[in-house]
């Protein structure tokens, strides 16, 4: 007799959130880093990693002190310079991967009787998040540039009193970053009421002179600010996920967060990362420049491309986005079918894998042409 | 001008959970393994991390398949040799410590609308992952000796119709566990409305013949047993939570939980020290050893003491238990004040540990004997 569990009903027949994982020669569709860490920094962290696993056998930090100190002096390298002050520790807190720190913050902020606003198209994960802590979902909408349109965000805002307003800039999965009137306007709306998230994912990606919205932290008490190392720090299989907010606000998610819920390993190893930043950061720029090259390909050949301060690239658009993207996989090239109809998005990856993703997609579009 | 962040009312003015963490010479309050790995594990483990860290800016396998093979092979000791059935890796999930385990099972069948129940005095975290998952907590009562009272447990799930039972065993504070009987009992109340998680985090230091609830499975399909890397293998600071369930238990996990939720390092981490099951394991015996001699020189002075499958012994009573163990601490020997009134909690630590805990009661002992 076949079992059904006494699942939640309105979760029955959900399948669970995931990118298909498959294993073809070039990976371009979760947005990592194609660099994985330098010899030097891997044998920092199975050192930091030793140190720590001879007492494995204690809890961790729950307060995290170490590591909450050095990701605000890694913070401080966007604010200190142009604006003059810095993280402090108490304005850091930190998760396994920006989805637990999004979760708690909507454990905290959200809940029954509350709502969650984002302008769409928006992260995948985030109603998945809202839907985890019981938060209404309300998705507003943004320009066909995507870019925000502040008069909607602003009525929308006035309609639905949020507690939480998700903003990531960069994007996912358009790519566009918020220029910091309209992280102002967005926190001015919302007020004392809720906190407005401004993701910044993939904020290490962006371009020169873009504003990254830690800049705006002494303005704005509700805002918050959140990073991950999955990105910028090539830590995707680490799982670090953190933000600068007020320390009212660190403070309060620390009363929905499971305690020791980041291990002494973990803590260990994103350390060591952090003083491998010069390292990892002459990555990231050197991806920033694989990026805008493969937008100004993109553009030559005449396909539409959103304008970009992540790493990855979205693109169209396509009469059947699916052909296209089955196209590329048959070539061994794989990318993410996300985003608006006729879209897709493509990560950037090493300059190889880049030139192998021109080349697929010169000859898949070339037997369409020929079919057609 | 302060600034309250609009956090969720219930939860305002609570103190996030964790017992105090102070600085003192034996620590015997929040059970932990008082051996750390031994060198040779450490380098494993630091082997296993350096091997994993050449490609973390990759996601981390999400079904983590390798652990779930490798801690259904653990389990099946405990199943094969006495009741000839292994534990398959479909059977088995994992998250980053028990506490997030507990709450992926109250976000999967429990949450808004639905009843979780357990029988005090028990785990003082349950109510807190309820809360989180905004499940209704209902406490029932258990025996003056701690044991179930099968008919009052009975009753209670025939009124409440709980979709998660919780049944720690040995149960946390006093180090009762449950009898075979008790749980089939209760899988049979509850049935394929709910669903009943044995907490079996202390398994691992049962006294012999106390079987474990991993031989039920066969017989239960709503019984779920919960087990943790941090006890028996010493392993606190890495946060490795499992548990052992029908495989349609375990796909109805992955509807809730948050995706990559273990890291890369994690894995490898609990795959090393599975690897040390044999030595961590024969630490174990010896602590088993410490703490029945524990009980029994606690018994010995006139002490009423808990029966004990854990690695922590509940005694009593005292008429002013705090000033008991006040007076520990300031001999340098931090318990824990926890359980029904007049009791207190000893981890089971070192020889030299438990032998400072005898001199250091005494001497309290004495000292109130003597003012009074």
């Amino acid at each position: 007799m076949t079992y059904t569990p006494p699942l939640r009903e309105e979760l029955r027949g959900l399948e669970p959130y995931g990118a298909p994982q498959l294993d073809v020669p070039v990976q371009l569709n979760v947005n990592e880093n194609p660099y994985g860490p330098s010899p030097a920094c891997v044998a920092d962290i199975a050192e930091a990693v030793a140190s720590a696993a001879g007492s494995l056998n204690r809890y961790p930090d729950r307060e995290f002190t170490e590591l909450r100190t050095a990701l605000a002096a890694y913070l401080s390298r966007d604010t200190e310079p142009t604006r003059g002050f810095a993280i402090t520790p108490d304005q850091v807190w930190a998760a396994n991967g920006s989805n637990e720190v999004m979760l708690q913050l909507l454990q905290a902020f959200g809940g029954p009787g509350r709502t969650a606003v984002s302008f769409a198209p928006t992260y995948s994960m985030y109603p998945e998040y809202a839907r985890d802590s019981m938060t209404a979902w309300v998705a507003g909408r943004r320009e066909t540039d995507f870019g925000l349109d502040l008069d909607h965000a602003r009525e929308l805002v006035e309609k639905e009193r949020p507690s939480v307003v998700l903003l990531p800039s960069p994007n996912n999965p358009t790519g566009t970053a918020l220029p910091p009137e309209a992280v102002t306007a967005l926190c001015e709306a919302v007020g004392d009421d809720g906190v407005v998230v401004v993701d910044e994912a993939y904020g290490e990606f962006r371009r020169a002179g873009t504003p990254s919205a830690l800049e705006l932290l002494p303005r704005h008490r509700n805002l918050v600010v959140s990073r991950t190392m999955s990105k910028a720090f090539a830590l995707a299989g680490a799982r670090l996920g953190y933000l600068a907010a007020a320390p009212e606000i660190c403070d309060a998610i620390r009363v929905v967060r499971l305690p020791y819920h980041l291990s002494a390993v973990t803590q260990a190893v994103a350390l060591a990362a952090l003083r491998h930043a010069p390292e990892l950061l002459g990555r990231v720029d050197e991806l920033r420049v694989e990026r805008d090259a493969t937008v100004a390909w993109l553009r030559e050949r005449g396909h539409q491309v959103a304008d970009s301060d992540a790493n990855f690239v979205l693109f169209g658009t396509f009469p059947d986005r699916h052909a296209v993207w089955q196209g590329l996989l048959d070539q061994g090239v794989l990318i993410r079918e996300v985003g608006p109809d006729g879209w897709l998005r493509v990560s950037i990856g090493t300059a190889g894998e880049m030139a192998a993703f021109r080349q697929a997609l010169t000859a898949v579009l070339a037997q369409e042409a020929s079919q057609s």
